[in-house]
């Protein structure tokens, strides 16, 4: 391989280079089913303001379709954005890809928390900051969102409070230090400090938690505190719209790298990733400028969008939320004890969950002893560790790459990596060890 | 703070600006007093044949002042070099610093490995496969140079062999694990694989091991296979060679900058990556384009440069290795048990002892809380949490920058942030409860 411009891999953007408005879908989809309050009515702003800024209540609702992100923001992006893109060399040659069958990815675990989610946690400490509050509680389940948070809280100067899953919380002591280290609270959800919490902890005291749970504890607590707001990682309209930049400066990176994809890959949970990079590539294609087919991978443990109903569902287990229209698998489901990745909500974004009703974006579910797999020869390739979350996108890219070759079809991939592995390696081990099975939801059948 | 180019943060350079040779200081310093064999003879290059491949062991002794870089070796550093510098707005604010003292950073964390280590790797194993090695054998302590080389392996094909210290091996699983994912086989040391191990193991069974005896089983099983050879992560000239690229990129990053540094500044065990990044310094300070003072940052409780004698002293426990004219605290110095980074071998880089010891280079001694006391304050002013060893070149930074603000004196500090801190929670835990005390060696006082 030599190291001439045609032989480049890595497609680098300057600070300059990096969007400045967020791109909103819901200016180019047709209107959402509305969020329902207790009473099943079209839920209004001002009820959500007990929980949120108003700032980002109007990012929620509007129909704008560019958000300019306010300067504060972009200062503290553009320390670990723009995000780079990859041609994955190594990789198609460890696959033993034909010439003509790419795949590149783009990488969001190279700022400090090390995911995506760092990309909508700052615009959200930040919108709450400016609205007065000083506290966000939130939940954390594999802990990428609670890292997220609690790094945004420690640059923006924000108490951050954490409910981290039970079983996460033991399973995980170095996602919680880590979030310590920037001065965040960390519980070990459930809690004696809520109603939820303790009547929970009343008729089952050793419970693991959940994540909907988790998420009605932080909840309760921003509800109750009028200094306090909540803050949740994905699903969320406003969530979805930060996350935008990725796939726009993917559309730039691409360009750069003079290819356009045949289909674009993330994988999801809650959707914030997916749809980050998704979203913007929808866009070109209602411009006519791209035909790219939209991919999102989940688990097969956890289908949600490929194994859910589309229906109204609340957002958490003990239904504080309101009820949004989405795929679900029901707000009281918990998945299997053998799933050892993350996307592991319930539920999905309603955004994304509409894109996928109309069919206009694409689902598919894979294993997770797949995802290691592929996650392990990728690694050992391209040296990077992926989350195990993210190997779900390079499980669906590696099928996507060989159906391909097997056709002869020219193919260009271009798959999101959300983040990086490197606290989950006691899932590694598991694997490495032959001791992780895979379950799929839809035929209840463990392998 | 506004985002227009007198406020940029990170200074980027592309893959094309990446230099294509190294910086070797043996051609700007005067005669380096030789290797000594077992018989105290100067070692003749043919004695190191059986460990190193010839590739390496010229670039060790030559003199030529650039070593051009193989295009397979440029091709694999393009995938995370040029690495990162970063004007550390946040950290200033936080540490209160005027106008005129500003600090920048070099990243070298960004690689898949999440240390510098990965720069000497990835050549190592490419000119040992070169010459028809298999395999290569080596230590690793905190787990950074392991982790490193384990990645190069995966990526280019060697077998890797790792002998790990068994106190580490046993607190520190992730990093075993993460080693084992590239594919490498991971060794608690002392082993029974070994003449050296065995003998260990029979007086003290219940040894925790140290680096000294873990580098003299790694090169006992080299020298003894022919398709084997050993490789190490620092001290070694052909190591400092290959790390050149920090500073040589960082002279141009502060060029994109408009600043020249004032004081370049590096932790510094066995002197990799203090030297990487000074030595280009060095250079430019010979040909009159920097007055830079050069401050390698060492540990108290294992203060090489600042505490240990300027002699001939070998490389390992049980007298494997050649004898180097170098700082050293003795090859059978332990450090202590309430030490909690890396840094912990008992000699030093000969370039660079000679350089110190010629008064060029300067060293001090800081105490460990007072580096996890910035490396925390680093970590929630700018996010990337670090490695506890490059937490030295913080606690040195904070203290040239204060004397600075003091003095009322302008001042341009650089220093080298050489990896994460990922892997290392459970020290920052020890150090968030309290758990941690200081030593300093040289008063043989604790506090």
């Amino acid at each position: 391989m030599s190291c001439n411009d045609t032989h480049k891999t890595r497609f680098v953007l300057e600070e300059k280079d990096m969007p400045t408005a967020w791109y909103n879908v819901q200016a180019d989809m047709p209107e959402m089913p509305p969020y329902l309050d207790g009473a099943g009515e079209p839920a209004r702003p001002e009820q959500l303001a007990a929980i949120f800024p108003p700032a980002l209540i109007e990012q929620e609702m509007t129909k704008e379709r560019y958000i300019d992100i306010p300067g504060a923001v972009l200062d503290i992006l553009r320390t670990f954005r723009p995000s780079p893109l990859t041609r994955a060399r190594m990789f198609e040659q460890a696959l033993g890809l034909p010439d003509n069958v790419k795949i590149y990815y783009k990488y969001e675990g190279i700022n400090a928390s090390g995911s995506h989610k760092a990309n909508s946690a700052i615009p959200q400490a930040y919108y709450n900051k400016q609205a007065g509050i000083t506290k966000l509680t939130t939940e954390t389940g594999a802990g990428q969102w609670g890292s997220a948070l609690s790094m945004a809280g420690s640059q923006l100067g924000m108490d951050i409070e954490v409910f981290m899953v039970g079983v996460s919380y033991d399973q995980k002591p170095y996602r919680r230090i880590f979030m310590e280290n920037y001065g965040a609270k960390v519980h070990r959800s459930p809690t004696n400090l809520t109603n939820v919490g303790r009547a929970v902890l009343e008729t089952d005291p050793d419970t693991p938690g959940t994540l909907g749970l988790a998420i009605s504890e932080a909840v309760e607590i921003a509800a109750t505190n009028p200094d306090t707001n909540y803050s949740l990682g994905s699903v969320l309209n406003h969530v979805i719209l930060h996350q935008t930049l990725i796939g726009q400066e993917a559309i730039l990176q691409m360009e750069l790298a003079e290819a356009e994809p045949d289909i674009v890959i993330g994988c999801c949970g809650g959707g914030s990733n997916f749809s980050g990079l998704a979203f913007p590539y929808y866009k070109r294609r209602l411009d006519g400028k791209s035909k790219a087919r939209l991919l999102a991978a989940e688990p097969k443990s956890c289908p949600t969008l490929t194994g859910g109903e589309y229906r109204y569902d609340y957002g958490d287990e003990a239904k504080m939320t309101p009820q949004m229209m989405m795929y679900t698998l029901g707000h009281d489901f918990v998945p299997p004890g053998i799933h050892a990745g993350g996307l592991r909500y319930h539920g999905d974004s309603p955004l994304l969950s509409a894109l996928v009703h109309s069919g206009d974006i694409e689902a598919t579910a894979v294993y997770q002893t797949d995802c290691f797999k592929y996650a392990l020869m990728f690694s050992r390739a391209e040296a990077m560790l992926p989350a195990p979350e993210s190997s779900h996108a390079i499980a669906a890219a590696v099928q996507e790459a060989r159906a391909a070759a097997e056709e002869g079809r020219d193919c260009t991939i271009l798959f999101g990596l959300s983040g990086h592995g490197f606290f989950d390696l006691a899932a590694y081990d598991a694997y490495n060890q032959g001791k992780l099975q895979d379950f799929d939801f839809k035929t209840g059948t463990t392998r």
